[in-house]
Parts: C-alpha cells; structure tokens; sequence
C-alpha cells in the first residue's frame, strides 16, 4: 500500500491568542502546549512512520524561515510558498497538483492540538483507505461540549471504517448545538481531511474551474528552489479564495468522515489553551491552576498564568487566564477570551 | 494664638503594596492617589497656612534622601533621623523633647490619604485647642463600613469642640465593628493626635518612665546637621519600642476625640487604593474602571489597572485590582489585596 502524504497548512493570523501569538510569530510556531510548537506537533506526528511519506507544507513567505528551522531534519520534507493568501481550498489543491493523481493526502492544520497521536494515526489509516475508494473524507471530531463556534458534520449511512455525511452544518446556536450533543449523530468538522489528489482536482474542476484552472497554471509556471516550490504569483492572486468546505466538501457527492476521539483542540483562545493545559498530565497544580513561566498562587483555582520573563501573582481568582509576553499584560475570564482578538492590542499590532 | 506644629511620621514597610511599594522606596514616597505621593500630601497639606508651623518629618536613614527630596523647598522644615524603628511613641517623644513645652503637636503618618484637606484643617484646629487644655486628642474618623482592621475609639462627655474618650476598642470582629458603625458612638482612631509637647513627656514619663528617660538622653547626646537632627543611637536603640495608642492614651486620663469627616484612608491594601481613587473625580471611567498607566477594558467594572510601562489589557473581570510595576505582575481580587503582603514576592523582597 502506498504511503499516505501528510499536507500541512499554515495559514490563519491567531490575534485571538494574542499577545503571545503575534503577526510575525503566530499559533503555529509557538510553544503553547508542550516545549514543541503546534507545527512541530503536526510534522513529528506523522514522522517515523513509514506509512506516511514526507510532509509537504504550505504556508506564506513571511513563515519559510520559521518552517525551516522548526522542521529541522526532516527528509524529504517540501514546502510550498503561496504568493498570496487564499484560504484553504487553493492551498489544497496546489498540493494534489504536485503530488501524483494517486497519493492520498492528509491535510492537516498546523495549530490544532491532539493528545492522543495514535487515535490521529489509526482515524487517518481508516480515512486513507475511503480516500483511496474516492470518498471526500473529513476527520468527524467527537464532541464533548455544545460548542456554537465549530462547524458540524451528520453521519449518514455506514462505510468500510466511516460514515457517509449526510449533510454539513455550519455554526449552530446554543440550542441546536444541545440538541447535536445529545442526538449522538454529529461530530465537529476538525479542518482535517483524507483525499486523493487526482480525485480533488476532479471536484475542484467540477464546483470552481476557475480555482482549478488558476492553480493549475501557478503550478505549471512556478519554479522548484531546492526544497521550496514557488507557484507564479500572477494566476495565483487572480484565484477568488475560498475553503475547502465551501468550495468542494459541500458539493460532492462523495463526502465521507470517520469518527474520531483524540483529544483535539484547535487552541482557538485562552480558555482552550487553558482547557488543553490541564488534560496534560502534571501540567496543573491540585487546585487546577497551571504555571507556564514564573508564578505564585494563592487562594485560586483553575487559573492560567503565562509568562515570559516577570512573575505573575494571583490570589483569590477563579477561571481566569494571565498572559505576560512581550511587554504586554492581558487578563482575561474564560468567556472573555473570546473577544481578545478584538483588543485594541491585538488589533494594532 | 501660636502655630500646630505638624509632626510627620514615616514609618512601615508596606508589603501589602508590592509589587509598587518595596523596602527601599515603601508606600509615603509614591504617587498612588495623585501626581503627589501620600508623603508630599502630607507636607503640602498643612503647607502654606500660617496657622501651622514648618513641620517636623520623624523617619529612618534609609529614607532620608528622598524625604529630602520630596520635601522640596519647605521653609523651617526638620529632620529627625530615628536610629532604630521603635514604633510611635518614641517617634512622637523625640519630637515633643525637641520642641517648645507649650508647642501643640499635629501628629500625621505620612502615608494616608485625605480628600478634604479642608476637613481635616478644621479638625486640626479643634484638636489643637483642646490639645491646649492638656487634653491628649485622637481625630475620631467617621466609620462608612464595619471595618475589622482598625481600632475604635468611643466617645464619651461632650467637650467644645470635640469629646472625651469612653474606651479605646482593639480591632474588632465583624459583628461587633457592624454594631460600632450602626450606633453611631464609635469612630476609627486614625492615628492622627493633637498634643500639647509638654504634656505628651509628662504622660510618657507617667506611663513609661524607662522610654522618657532614654528619649531625653538620646536628645541630650544627638547632634544637629543642617535641617537633620540626629538622636544619639545608643540610648535610642535600648528603648522598647511601643505605640502611642498602647503606652499613653490608653493609660491617660485625658484622652479626647475630635470627629471628623474627611474623605479618610489607609490606603492599607490595594482594594482600598482602589476606593480611594474611585471617589476622585475623573480617576474611573463609567463603569467604575480605573487605569493608572497604558489599559484597554472589555466588558469590565470596578477594575484597577496600574502600570509602570507594560499595557494592561483586561477582559470580562469584576473588581479586581491588576498591578505592574518592576517587572512582576499581582492580580488580585478586593479579599485577597489583604493576603498580598504574604506573597512570595512580597515577603522575598
């Protein structure tokens, strides 16, 4: 059987864990979980497995130099400079050009958290083989909250190691995000998915030609520099962006998931930072609270403090996150990270 | 009519403000309510009204300099360098061994803070004249909460301008300071006194006969240097040290009260720095924030961020005090302020 190919995606700004993630350093890079950054996660994750061949990573010029020092020694490994942002489906689809008709990809995101890597690697076996059969295959995350910030998938009928989607669902309220939880019949869209390249650029021809044209003829007027392919910058940028969701996984007749439960988290804010932190073990104190840097607690419980240099004191204080980085301070409740994003701060940076 | 002579005193290490209040530059010597520190308060209000004398500041050695400094151009002003820390009431008799007899003494601790300045002029001038009769003068602060951590004092017969002390009550319990607040006979003892010098030595020499000795030799054997004058450190260091409150007016049989409502604090934590500046005008935004130094607030209230540099930016937080200064961060709710003083930092300085 032929190895499967890891496609890793480095897109997306993260100033809703600012002020540690910034512009020129953001999600991806940072050391947030564990001393590894999040895309060093991704690539070691797949790495020493000779089921799956080299990554190929595609991300934006501004990040190459971090990339590579960050892949370190990893054979093989190619990465790919988009000369413009465009969201994830021409991302994609610049990497199934590249790779034979054949190869099944695993796209990844590079600033998601899993716990559990050998529940990841068994979900991506069981979700190559669909790929390989032609399905569209999404990662179906197992929901552990009615989480109204994640798109979602409902199963349809049984596949070999799957499920055929009977119908995708964006954003839902409250409501309906309960209602989802407690039917047992949806999973969270995780962003990670199983396809084969020559199946995608079918799809992509079939829903955006554009799209599919555009990339194609980037890639056929790029240019490979060592381990870096160039795409031309000029059909690229005339590409209208899009996701893969919208532009293909909602249209194919073939969309397929496979169930998974792998302590995922896309470390979307503090709180999931937070959350991700005290499901590792040893990572929090008895009282819940957890130290990243310098840090005294009294009086506290389930209390975040990160730091990069000062002490952080806290007494008497529940469910809160403390960032010091970079010669800012940010406190904020678990509800309120969800607006960090929209600081003033993390705005003008 | 002759002058009051204020007499200031600057004694404490004032833990319970770190991380801004440390040993070497402790809480008189910092701007906390204003531009002015709690110490050029102290010396500014009583300045300039030639019915008080120039004052007589009463500290250590270590801080000698910056009262110098801080005291600026105030003419007739003196500096008595206590050689050892021994608590108030040998402070306040080296001042009174220092002075005329019949000189009437404005005792202040250097590190309240006081809205009404004029209140408090008004106080001062009712207290000295009893102060005048021999009586030894606590000001009797109004109480605007069952405080727990401050003596009471309660009033007894009516005198002109004040009334005589019934008792003097140690900190009390909360039942017992809500019955203080509701019956209206009991005031804070705020550490404020009028006294006549040399009725302050007869009561020591009453009460204490060993400290009144050794204060007078310490005056006997110490040198004047410019504005500084310097008690001799031998006799001085053999002193028990003691308060005022527990050597003399608790033992005399002329202690008197003058109440007053004067926009009094302590400023004894960093919740009550907090209330202090909530009730100056234009210190808090409208939903009762307040920012000392760069803060951005998200849905926040009763919020103090106070900064050396670093931006604080706070999210979703309820009264909670959030502090930067020397490269260590405190973030506290208003019940733990009390506790900061046994932090590790604090206690570690």
């Amino acid at each position: 059987m032929t190895a499967i190919h890891p496609v890793i995606l480095c897109g997306g700004s993260g100033t809703r864990l600012w002020p540690v993630s910034r512009k020129a350093l953001p999600k991806p890079f940072l050391p947030l979980v564990s001393e590894e950054t999040l895309f060093e996660q991704a690539v070691r994750r797949v790495a020493g497995d000779d089921r799956f061949a080299p990554p190929m990573v595609v991300a934006g010029a501004a990040h190459a130099d971090v990339i590579m020092a960050q892949m370190g020694d990893t054979p093989g490994a190619r990465l790919v400079i988009e000369p413009a942002a465009k969201n994830t489906a021409p991302a994609i689809a610049l990497a199934a050009v590249l790779l034979p008709p054949d190869a099944v990809m695993l796209v990844c995101p590079s600033d998601h958290h899993i716990a559990d890597s050998a529940a990841f690697r068994a979900a991506a076996l069981a979700a190559a083989a669909l790929a390989r059969e032609d399905y569209l295959v999404c990662f179906g995350i197992a929901p552990d909250r009615p989480e109204t910030g994640y798109g979602y998938l409902q199963r349809g009928e049984p596949l070999a190691g799957g499920y055929a989607i009977r119908r995708f669902v964006e954003k839902p309220d409250l409501a309906r995000a309960q209602d989802y939880l407690a039917s047992g019949d949806y999973s969270w869209n995780g962003g990670i998915f199983a396809l084969r390249a020559g199946q995608l650029l079918e799809e992509v021809a079939a829903h955006r030609p554009d799209m599919a044209r555009q990339v194609a003829q980037a890639v056929a007027e790029g240019r490979e520099e060592g381990a870096c392919f160039h795409p031309a910058a000029g059909p690229f940028a005339a590409i209208t962006g899009d996701s893969i969701d919208y532009a293909v996984m909602e249209n194919t007749a073939r969309a397929a998931m496979v169930p998974v439960d792998m302590g995922w988290s896309d470390i979307g804010n503090w709180a999931a930072l937070a959350d991700a932190l005290a499901a590792t073990p040893g990572a929090a104190d008895a009282a819940g609270n957890i130290a990243r840097g310098p840090a005294d607690f009294a009086d506290c419980d389930g209390v975040l403090a990160m730091s990069d240099g000062p002490r952080i004191s806290v007494v008497g204080l529940t469910d809160v996150c403390i960032i010091v980085s970079g010669g800012e301070v940010l406190v904020t409740t678990r509800d309120g990270a969800q607006v960090v994003g929209k600081l003033p701060g993390a705005v003008n940076q």
